[in-house]
């Protein structure tokens, strides 16, 4: 068969990474694809001259627009990132009859139904396996491997740098700012730490697995997001005395009022095999009525591991070349007719179990006063735990674990125990999920 | 369209969960394959009239014949288990045109090539997910998800009976024999464990995954099989008292020399994910060169998580009732024409390193001459540790681990240590991985 002519935009961290998995692997691709997969035409305002295959491209130019309009082009991999002009770049390669691959998450999660819709109409597809979780092929697990099953909910690490610093906070009893400090001087983390550490990376991704698993429109919007930049070291230590790890997970979960879609630090206990993933590696924990609990695990960004999704896509598309089109997968994993309506949870009525930290006077009837207030609220406690106080500080850290409440009703405990005149300070308050089977 | 229709043979624990999963997620699964899909004609010789869905089949008969033979039949189902009359009736349906999902390991590790030659022959697709790691989509995620990799090696937990009993004598410090009796009675294991705790099923199941991985053709005969049973609990407990934890492993890896093939129990670093994967539970460590390593984690065998991986099978092999042969996903990852005929590694040439432990009279020396002849063939020692002998004995255990060296190599180097009159019965061998990404 003759070969497929793939355009390339951006020859950045993954652009650079696709070229060489594309010339390193280029045998074996094509043993499986059954053709030669071979880059016809790159755009990218610059790169690094050393990549490994660069001299198999069959024409480099700045011009993103060239790529896009070259006739001989079957596949555009868009590999720019941001909304503009990779938005625009793509729309016009489905304009153009072209497929798409691309590892642009921040523009599927706010774009990606405009763009689907344009490609339905075009007849083509665009595939995105490397906007979650970097090499670990979830999206195709989640919309092939488990096509059978009704989806009840999913819980990710999806931001590997995130993780890092929860990890290292965890192993090395180190404060965040330190850890997010080194991972910067490390490449970890960006100069702009806030979408990793503030979870909109983690938001984006989060969006799509939650359309994937429930067949509804992307809602990005809609995804509740809180970072890590507020976890202390102390709780991380008190987290793990009660048996618990603190992950920043991404939620999405089905109920019968709605779907819930949050991303935000998250206690979970240590025997669970995710609170065991360390370091930058990311996992996913997808539990579907039939299958049960499944999980995915390994790298979620870098170049390498990024670059073995965009061409799993590569090789996908190629195969649906000669596909019926009404019979490929579809974008949001349910046919385009039959996505659901069903509405996004406000995070006021989702029901999650608590751990809270509140300061208080270390005087008898102060525990009573807290206890009494999460009572009158209708929150079961589950433990509580008198720390040691500082030296010489007549305050005290008390630690609690309630039962499953709903959010809105924990707001209101919180901020009547805030009031209280023996509390100082704010009350920290992490979610845990137990995350069974 | 027109609604798929399925031929299904055999209503055992698989089929009957094929059944209710069709019937309870019939609604999902349409909307994610754009069509109904129904169980037109059954085979049973007998099964449980409770299983829900069974009043939405056509037609139930104990002819299984007849339902190959049924013209309105688009995919056969064959979840009869063992090769005869499940071989007999695949390459019938195959003659008579008709697509097949099976989760029968045995018959495809075995006639594999025979029946995807006959399917290639008649442009037929043979789909066999469940048949590995059951509701785990690792098919999908070797063949697909991970096409874009050079695949270095891969390490499986793919017997969850082997793993519940190595998982209960490690947390318990039982012996095999009780854990493997009270396995029986859970229903665990089968009245004949031989398939599980000797390492054929777990066989079958590696010779699957080295195909997929290496393209080449399956030979279960030359995957070397060491089952369990005679596993010991000192061993689990000396073990874990070094940092690691013994595994029922099947692995596969691509060496100069050749590709290894082999299950065997396998000491593994605690810290590794792939040690915490406890009970009946089943994990799939695959170390691609782009990707890194990937783990694929959840229940390998059961009534529901297999139907999973058979009707995420129907579902893909639905959407490719329309595609050009050509370009459908190839039985064996690569195309059939591309198969190598990379040799299987003799297992006197793989090399790993190993856990020893020898029984010694407690005399000066006799540390010294059993290290003397370890190093005379070559092998180097990593540690060393005398045990306590057990009360009034004057026999000590001697627990050792070496480096990596040839199998053949350690072979001559337990005969000459048996052979020393300071050392009583066998020497126990069991070999290590660190699994390192």
């Amino acid at each position: 068969m003759e070969p497929v002519n793939l355009g390339l935009l951006g020859m950045g961290t993954v652009g650079g990474g696709t070229v060489t998995v594309l010339t390193d692997n280029a045998g074996e691709i094509a043993r499986r694809a059954g053709r030669e997969i071979h880059i016809a035409h790159a755009a990218a305002h610059q790169y690094d001259p050393q990549i490994r295959g660069l001299e198999r491209i069959g024409r480099i130019s700045k011009d993103a627009s060239a790529v896009v309009e070259d006739p001989d082009i079957d596949i555009v991999i868009e590999l720019i990132g941001g909304y503009s002009p990779a938005k625009e770049l793509v729309l016009r390669a489905i304009e153009q009859g072209k497929h798409v691959v691309t590892a642009n998450k921040a523009l599927i999660a706010l774009h990606g139904n405009e763009i689907f819709a344009a490609a339905r109409g075009r007849g083509v597809t665009v595939a995105f396996e490397a906007a979650v979780a970097g090499g670990i092929p979830i999206i195709k697990a989640l919309r092939e491997g488990l096509a059978a099953n009704h989806i009840e909910w999913i819980a990710g690490i999806i931001n590997g740098t995130g993780n890092y610093i929860l990890t290292e906070m965890g192993d090395k009893g180190r404060d965040f700012d330190a850890v997010l400090a080194e991972a910067q001087a490390l490449g970890y983390a960006e100069a702009d730490p806030a979408f990793d550490v503030e979870g909109i990376d983690a938001a984006h991704k989060l969006t799509i697995l939650g359309s994937l698993a429930f067949g509804m429109p992307l809602q990005f919007a809609k995804t509740y997001t809180e970072g890590i930049s507020g976890i202390q070291a102390q709780d991380v230590a008190y987290a793990a005395d009660l048996g618990y790890q603190i992950k920043h997970l991404g939620i999405t979960r089905k109920t019968d009022q709605g779907i819930e879609m949050r991303v935000h630090p998250t206690l979970i206990p240590r025997r669970r095999l995710i609170a065991n993933v360390n370091g930058v590696m990311n996992a996913v924990l997808i539990k579907g009525d039939a299958v049960g609990p499944t999980l995915y695990y390994g790298a979620g960004a870098g170049a390498m591991p990024t670059a073995s999704a965009v061409v799993a896509d590569v090789v996908d598309v190629t195969r649906a070349l000669t596909t019926d089109r009404d019979n490929r997968v579809p974008h949001l994993a349910f046919q385009p007719d039959e996505l659901s309506d069903v509405p996004v949870l406000p995070m006021e009525q989702v029901r999650t179990a608590y751990y809270l930290r509140v300061i208080a006077l270390d005087q008898p009837g102060v525990m009573a006063r807290i206890a009494g207030i999460l009572g009158e609220e209708g929150i079961s406690i589950e433990a509580i735990q008198q720390k040691a106080p500082a030296q010489g500080d007549t305050h005290v850290p008390l630690v609690m674990l309630t039962r499953r409440v709903p959010e809105g009703q924990m707001n209101r405990a919180i901020a009547r125990i805030e009031n209280l005149e023996s509390v100082t300070g704010q009350v920290v308050r992490i979610r845990m999920e137990p995350l069974a089977g």
